[in-house]
């Protein structure tokens, strides 16, 4: 079964709002093995609807829409859609008395361009909506279903789950799995190069790289008729491409960098503390996005004037004279001093030029110094961020608080 | 003028990303008066994306195509439009030479799957890629333009900007000029009620209200041959919204609180400093991304722990026994701390619960408290942030993030 999402809205064409409708749907249709080939938004406008109806329904088994079901005059999602299909609009008795009751709960008299939403296509399926006033419906009609949706996600995502998905499952024979491999310190055409053979000579499961912010994500895929049955499948799969990503390969199944690492500290109860210059405060942040960071990571720094980092963190005026904030020296005197101040395991600190101003010849914007000290252990990384004439303040602290994440990383890994 | 946007890219249907890039394209057209009437979205498949584009030609004057400009074997986007034009790909000598000279940077050797970035159809407009390796182009064919821009969204917003928008001006005849009103502390609806009469009854300049996160943006939009005409189109309304709005309005055309305070910081020489527990390092963060912020932060602590908040920002052992460490006294004890320890006109502290875990009836996740200690000067917030059940860690902590930017802001103009 292949599937368009087609959703109607004036807002999402003017970019007022992102499709997120569109991601949930697909994603929600990926796992149940049906193959979703075209998203589609048109406006709030009956003709171009019809239109483009008429080409979801010619390529499409599933058209599943979301908006213009309101009670508002540029709601003409369903009438339009009844009108393609050659169904009278009727009174739905269950919808009226849930609309009745609706209003009735909020002491509001119901207006009459609100009964319009109980008037549903002749012998369509009616979804209730639990959150919302707009019903959702189902529209056979051959061997081509069209659902429409309400458009607020919050309604939407709930009718999906309590509603569609049982009314769906009864056409998908089965699911679809994935594993996601993440990877830093490798660019996504280094990637394929090693791996293209599987990737091209593989048809279930399947292999594909996809390149985020600095990274790149590896998915295997498979399609089968139980979940047990695909990660089965998937295991041949992963156990030949482990060795071959290995040293890129930071998790399995996790969302990011600052998730593997809080997890790891959590496992092997190692905490850690962080000195930042040019991050500025990004690494902190990211730690302490995960959720349950606490007992970790006691806290860290910001110590962007030199006076703080003599302060905070002990760096010798010297060695800010001799060597200057952006160094190696400074970096690992940070570390240290983070480490020292706060007596976590391991300190982490960057210090570095993040622009667009303050760089030279010798110590150019994008230049990052990242160190990290340990009991008996200390190292120190090199950075140039530069990714052509552009290159953001933004992404040079971005990717070099990746950079610092996946070194302590590797540094808490070695206490093994 | 009207547009379809056609993106490109498989992990869009799987639903792994949201389609922003079509947000993005959408109100940058509507800018430049280009009737944007369909998003359409197809996978790397050559013949369902060349049936698209069909489509897409019949229907739209400018089709704005998004993905599948990699060097990977999957990227297939520019030879299957190549085609569907009848053009030829030819080496383009300057994209070869930036690519070279790209890899050459970085030390890497060249793929020979990524020469093929410098191939470009016959005749057609090269845009440089500022942040990438894939130019973008745009094919002239009769009265209809086709363009096509890479997937990333970092490259295509540079690109868009410097490159597409000077092209697709020349077919132009007015230019769109606004100007963005940035509001915090008042919600879209309780703007919509106060200005109700101005947004209905203009029509050029016309007057709109955007909901952001936890903020509102009112934005004027003028049409008019020159921009100098379209700005004094734009100022009677100014004046006369102005001072509705003034209680609430934070800046005009600044992109952000943190870039409005930073700003404000520098013209009238005050520095802050930070002291965060809940937002772990994100108020930090945010104020170092603004550039030249240096001269005015001299930086900030991150203290999770409560021995941090003693060791760093000496809060009393007893203030933390009898109150905790989410209460209006630690907040305070820890904004006068900063302050002391950096020696900062102003010192910002946040402590509070983010969540999931952690809540209690009498502290619920999502209570916040922000001081601000300046000299003479003291004040503490308390925030609630709860938006239903689904009200996320991560958006506790940018919301408190923002009204304590936003407490700071309103205390450093006291000073004047």
């Amino acid at each position: 079964m292949n599937a368009e999402i087609l959703c109607i809205g004036t807002e999402l064409l003017l970019g007022n709002i992102v499709n997120t409708n569109a991601a949930y749907l697909s994603e929600q249709l990926a796992r149940l093995g049906i193959n979703v080939y075209h998203h589609t938004v048109v406006g709030d406008n009956a003709q171009r609807l019809q239109e483009a109806l008429q080409i979801a329904v010619n390529r499409a088994d599933l058209v599943i829409m979301t908006g213009g079901l309101g009670p508002t005059y540029d709601d003409l999602s369903k009438e339009t859609v009844s009108k393609y299909f050659n169904r009278q609009m009727v009174l739905h008795q269950p919808s009226f008395e849930k609309l009745q009751e609706f209003y009735a709960l909020r002491g509001v008299k119901m207006q009459p361009n609100n009964e319009k939403q109980a008037y549903q296509p002749e012998g369509a399926v009616v979804f209730t909506n639990h959150s919302g006033t707009a019903p959702g419906i189902a529209i056979e009609e051959g061997d081509k279903i069209a659902i429409m949706l309400p458009g607020p996600p919050r309604e939407l995502k709930l009718m999906f789950e309590s509603e569609v998905l049982p009314y769906l499952q009864k056409f998908s024979d089965h699911i679809i799995v994935s594993r996601d491999l993440r990877l830093f310190g490798i660019g996504e055409s280094q990637v394929e190069t090693m791996l293209r053979d599987i990737m091209t000579g593989s048809s279930n499961p399947t292999l594909a790289p996809y390149a985020k912010e600095g990274e790149v994500m590896l998915r295997i895929t498979a399609s089968a008729p139980t979940e047990a049955e695909g990660y089965a499948m998937m295991q041949p799969m992963m156990e030949q491409i482990q060795p071959v990503i290995e040293p890129y390969l930071y998790g399995v199944d996790v969302p990011d960098l600052q998730t593997a690492l809080v997890n790891y500290l959590l496992e092997h109860n190692i905490t850690v503390a962080t000195a930042e210059s040019c991050t500025g405060g990004l690494i902190s942040k990211s730690i302490t996005d995960v959720a349950g960071c606490s007992s970790v990571y006691p806290g860290g720094v910001c110590s962007y004037s030199n006076e703080m980092k003599m302060k905070w963190l002990d760096v010798k005026k010297e060695t800010l004279d001799a060597y200057g904030a952006v160094s190696e020296q400074t970096a690992l005197e940070m570390a240290q001093g983070i480490r020292n101040a706060t007596g976590a395991d391991f300190g982490l600190s960057t210090t570095g030029i993040a622009g667009p101003g303050g760089g030279s010849e010798e110590k150019p914007v994008g230049l990052v110094y990242m160190a990290v000290a340990g009991e008996n252990y200390q190292q120190v990384k090199k950075v140039i961020i530069r990714y052509g004439e552009q290159t953001s303040r933004e992404m040079i602290r971005q990717r070099s608080a990746k950079h610092a994440l996946h070194l302590l990383l590797q540094a808490v890994k070695t206490k093994e």
